[in-house]
């Protein structure tokens, strides 16, 4: 496990180094005192510690101001630690989610010391693990003058592509309701589990509607991701609950996407279990414009929910860029190519510093 | 609670006798106590005490044999003790499932002293649990002379109706697999819920096959009684599993219906948990005419799955005869008319006494 941290080196380093040092959600009090240290050790950053978040800017009175964000946490040790390195390919638990981009956002840190914009690096915890417990909610509401800016960028993998806006999510009960009775005399009720079919034949027939905005392709999604009922082996049960989430083009709101579940679970009962409004791409906002060119790539969709929603409700333009497929984030099997990390680190230099 | 039965007297007062004297399936001693003291002053009975089952029979070398079955637990007490008659109803835990029954046989042991008939009397313990406590199966196991016979009876509700055979029971579990993915990407998987509308339109079509045997009606039964899947609430599910509860009429064997179920389920995996075979009327054995002449009424089809499988399985023709509403059983609602209990005994009376 890593004693210090040399933010300046090799940015591929600086990520083995925090992937070798664990902070699984709720135990990141060792790799937060490293990253305050190294950042204490710059010049030109004020820093602020609060539990385990560690917050840093920059006061230069620049016109803009870009916010970086990236959580230190980690899904918990898969028997994926310590970190290997091989053909350039970083394996280990984080190497993905989001240790790449943490090592991005330190390394600019201490590399871009004439930005041009004035810099906020956010590094939080308890990002893996329920909302309530989510340190960027925390900075949210009780610091949000460290979340003011023009544009921010979550650094989670997106594979150094830039993501632009998100998806919003919705989970809703899609509830049937029955009548017990003894399954030798099954007639006498009505059987709830019965009663799902219809919406599983919904689902069954559900074609995505694909919207593109500002050059962005969103496509939603629907899909049941849990279902009970039944009372005992020889009753016809009363009650059965098929939960569907449902994800949705940034074009609608969160009250669009519940009407139309309850218009297509019509005759059920329909409760909201869960809803996370999606975030705009904002690539219009000239910070944005610029990131953009800097990443020499056209920006794409972002599908899933990320954090860069909260920036969006806060007015930011916001979006997500950083080393590493997403879709190995949690499984065992994480890992980055190295390039990735370099690269991310370049465009971002690029685009602050001006390099 | 009671401390000693009066076997002889009037059957409705043994019966309130019976049901306040708690006995929930694990907790048989106390009664299982006053019913051997109670048969062993009875003259001319061999009784046997084993653990908490007891038996009683007599040795009169008649011709043939009957045998008489009563559990003697009840399902957990809900508030419904102790027990209340008002305006000619019992009401209680037990009085329909079934010390209502167990009155009857022990009035029957004590009345009917000169039998056409042998007699075996067969009290047992944990009915109302896993069938590996079965207290019946245990005397089927390490007393097996003692269900030897021409006709059993076993004295569960039936409305003062003889009930004829049963039918069967198999459970399945049909299981959908899937893909996980996750739910911002759910294309890139396939979700197993969804592949189970399938399965629950074929239970929504289904139609009970209706089947008469020896003058009773038997009327199948298909019904979901549990289902299960889901991983979290962002991930396409890639396994879920309906439970599936088949009723089948007791011309069909337990082969049969699986083959069946393994036909509708064709295309998922088809586990069988659980199979009792259905067991045929055997109206037409001597003794069974005898009781249903006797009862002077019409026998009817035994939907459910009894005990009195088990005695078929052993090759004796068996029917269910017993006071109350079965539908009552395991409700705290429970409750019994007088009258039934006292028109059992008189049928059983006559029929094994010629009164």
């Amino acid at each position: 496990m890593a004693d210090t941290l040399d933010l300046a080196a090799d940015p591929v380093e600086l990520t083995i180094a925090l992937v070798d040092t664990p902070s699984v959600s709720g135990d990141e009090k060792h790799i937060a005192d490293l990253v305050e240290r190294a950042l204490r050790e710059q010049t030109g950053l004020e820093v602020v510690r609060t539990g385990n978040v560690v917050l840093a800017r920059t006061n230069l009175g620049l016109p803009s101001r870009v916010v970086l964000a990236g959580h230190l946490d980690t899904v918990p040790i898969n028997d994926n630690l310590p970190s290997r390195l091989a053909d350039g390919i970083l394996h280990g638990c984080g190497s993905v989610d989001m240790k790449g981009g943490d090592a991005v956002m330190l390394n600019v840190a201490a590399t871009v010391t004439a930005p041009r914009h004035d810099l906020t690096f956010v590094f939080y915890d308890c990002e893996e693990i329920e909302a309530s417990r989510n340190g960027l909610g925390r900075v949210e509401r009780e610091l949000p003058e460290w979340l003011r800016g023009d544009l921010a960028i979550v650094c989670e993998a997106s594979q150094g592509v830039i993501e632009a806006g998100c998806q919003g999510t919705i989970r809703v009960e899609v509830r049937a309701v029955g009548e017990r009775a003894h399954t030798a005399r099954g007639w006498m009720g009505r059987n709830a589990i019965h009663a799902l079919g219809d919406a599983l034949a919904t689902l069954g027939a559900y074609e995505s509607r694909i919207v593109e905005i500002d050059g962005c392709t969103y496509r939603e999604g629907l899909q049941a991701v849990k279902i009970t009922g039944g009372v005992a082996g020889n009753v016809v049960p009363d009650e059965a609950v098929l939960t569907v989430n449902h994800r949705f083009a940034p074009d609608k709101s969160g009250a669009d996407a519940e009407k139309y579940l309850r218009e297509l679970f019509a005759g059920y009962e329909v409760t909201v279990t869960d809803l996370s409004p999606g975030a705009l791409p904002g690539l219009s906002a000239p910070a944005a414009r610029e990131l953009v060119a800097a990443s020499g790539a056209a920006p794409v969709a972002k599908l899933g929910w990320t954090d860069v929603a909260r920036f969006a409700a806060l007015g930011l333009p916001a979006v997500n860029f950083g080393p590493g497929d997403p879709s190995l984030a949690h499984t065992k099997q994480e890992h980055v190519p190295v390039e990735q990390i370099r690269h991310c680190r370049d465009v971002l230099a690029r685009f602050l510093g001006g390099e």
